[in-house]
């Protein structure tokens, strides 16, 4: 990580604890028992803060970038309380996520679920984590104007992202294969509910919403960034699926598992799509398997489809896409009030393109 | 039951499938795949209407009390809707407490994630069941000056009853009993945040905002509501705990488990407080076992303790305290706009007071 990037990352984490510290303070004004009290500081600092913070930092990035300028103390405060709101969200899902699928690690730590004395109070934690997003709110938007659009922004988020979760689960459960309910088709659908919306399009929704920026009856700027977003979302997580196969883990920092545990992965729906009768029954026969022989076969046959070069021809498509797409924001010299940039965009773009981990 | 109240009932029923298509119709909009969709409806069905509906109704309830006249069509759907968002709430909270709790059947079938293939996915349609609330509030009351009002308040709410239920979950955990973590004081703040707010106050404030009741700086009547539906609310819950010790199955419906279950009980709190050290002792060795001799022993301490006149005592006072709580309610002859009404008060309170099941 540059010296940059690192200090960027810093100083969004200090803002961490005065978030916790004021949902704490909540609870014991409402006068409740210290064991309460401590048992939710635990949760909120055992789930919250330890993973990549890309999704938080990019709202303080893109206010920046919108506004074109440094921040004052108070606007980086409340774009980071933004960041860090996703953060919240984010923390929701996985610990509920990690229940699920009964994982056992994350961010190399034991799931919160599988921490002693925890177990089933997972459920209700993660609810604490989602409703601490709108107690912040509340504190600290509540006069703004735009105050009622960030809320209708977290509730659609949310939704939207169970409805991924539940396709996932539904399609691929990792107990029982059947390869004939995956296709490509549903593959973008999980992705685009359950990644791209709250990855990709919520922080730059709600940095712009904090630059004051207009919903307009014809040409929205927010549909307009949605249009960009979800395909930069789906581009990302399809990269996340190659990934998963193709980089070595001393690159990748973990071991793919997608094949053993049956996910609704960009590689299988890539190769039943091109698959011969004979692949397929390889396939069926091998994919989901707890089995690190059949692992191997069906990463033989991925090879043999040319999966790697599929894949470097739907990067390149895919970036030139994207890029077409961020072309038509029109650049407005400087008219009144803060517009759309397509430079919160190329961010993304930039970030993601030919990464390796 | 009445024919009056089966009628009401059945009105407010017809709302529900009303509600759940448009919910559905949401998710094919979004081109959800077909098994998604009839997933949902699954879920919504299993879990939503099939309860007593006592918090939905008392919404419709209580503005026809606060407006004073028959409600138009258009009200009345409205009001319902807001009723069934409170249904809809409580079913986001009863699958997922039943997950917590591992219990085995809810409302005379077996609990969803117990349902053949649901499983952990129960966590995932939990949070759906809560999402399909915001939905709907968007839908029908974005325009509505009060809109935010009504997010605010269901955020607020759940994030109480979510505590309560923290507190709960820590202070009786089903598996290990360790009665110095109960006392009175405990079980209030419990039965508080976990029943009086979602169960009381929410339905009676929907209500008052749906009837364009303002906030005041001072002397507050959504301040006043509260004041006197907690405790209400508070009242409900020793009543539904001392019933489940103290009434007969055949009336009450079901058999009382608190004992069996380590459940924090009013019963086992004032027990407690009132225990010589041998009685003490006779609980701590029998109580939140499961053993049906070690249930009766505690059954015959609370005899010996004389827990039915304590609770004949609690009762009394509490009755006298709520009608002196309400009569604090300033009954305006007819200024501008509507104003709280004792009535409101009055009918929950009677539906309560000295209720056999």
């Amino acid at each position: 990580m540059s010296d940059a990037k690192a200090l960027k990352r810093q100083k969004f984490e200090a803002v961490y604890p005065i978030l916790r510290d004021e949902l704490l303070a909540y609870l014991k004004q409402e006068g409740m028992p210290e064991d309460a009290i401590s048992w939710y500081k635990r949760n909120l600092d055992y789930n919250v803060p330890g993973g990549k913070l890309n999704r938080g930092i990019s709202v303080v990035d893109s206010v920046e970038i919108l506004k074109g300028r440094k921040l004052s103390d108070d606007e980086y405060f409340k774009s980071a309380l933004l960041g860090w709101c996703i953060e919240l969200l984010q923390a929701f899902f996985l610990v509920s996520d990690d229940m699920m699928d009964q994982s056992v690690t994350r961010r190399g730590q034991p799931c919160w679920y599988r921490v002693e004395g925890v177990s089933y109070i997972a459920i209700n934690d993660s609810f604490m984590l989602e409703g601490a997003i709108y107690y912040l709110l509340k504190k600290h938007f509540r006069s703004e104007p735009y105050y009622v659009h960030l809320l209708e922004l977290f509730h659609d988020t949310t939704f939207q992202t169970e409805l991924g979760q539940l396709i996932d689960l539904i399609t691929a459960p990792e107990d029982h294969v059947d390869l004939s309910k995956f296709s490509l088709a549903k593959h973008q659908k999980i992705v685009i509910y359950k990644t791209a919306y709250y990855s990709f399009y919520l922080p730059v929704a709600l940095a712009m919403y904090m630059c004051g920026i207009p919903h307009t009856p014809s040409n929205d700027p927010y549909e307009l960034a949605q249009s960009i977003l979800i395909p930069l979302g789906e581009y990302f997580q399809v990269q996340d699926d190659f990934l998963d196969f193709a980089a070595p883990p001393e690159v990748l920092g973990k071991i793919g598992t997608d094949i053993i545990d049956n996910k609704c992965s960009w590689c299988i729906n890539t190769a039943l799509a091109l698959a011969t009768p004979e692949q397929r029954k390889v396939l069926d026969e091998n994919y989901g398997r707890k089995d690190a022989e059949a692992e191997k076969r069906v990463k033989a046959l991925y090879e043999e489809i040319g999966i790697r070069q599929k894949y470097a021809e739907y990067e390149e498509a895919a970036y030139k896409r994207i890029m077409g797409l961020i072309q038509t924001i029109p650049e407005q010299p400087s008219g009144e009030g803060v517009t759309l940039k397509r430079e919160v965009f190329k961010v993304f773009l930039d970030k993601i393109y030919k990464r390796q981990k």
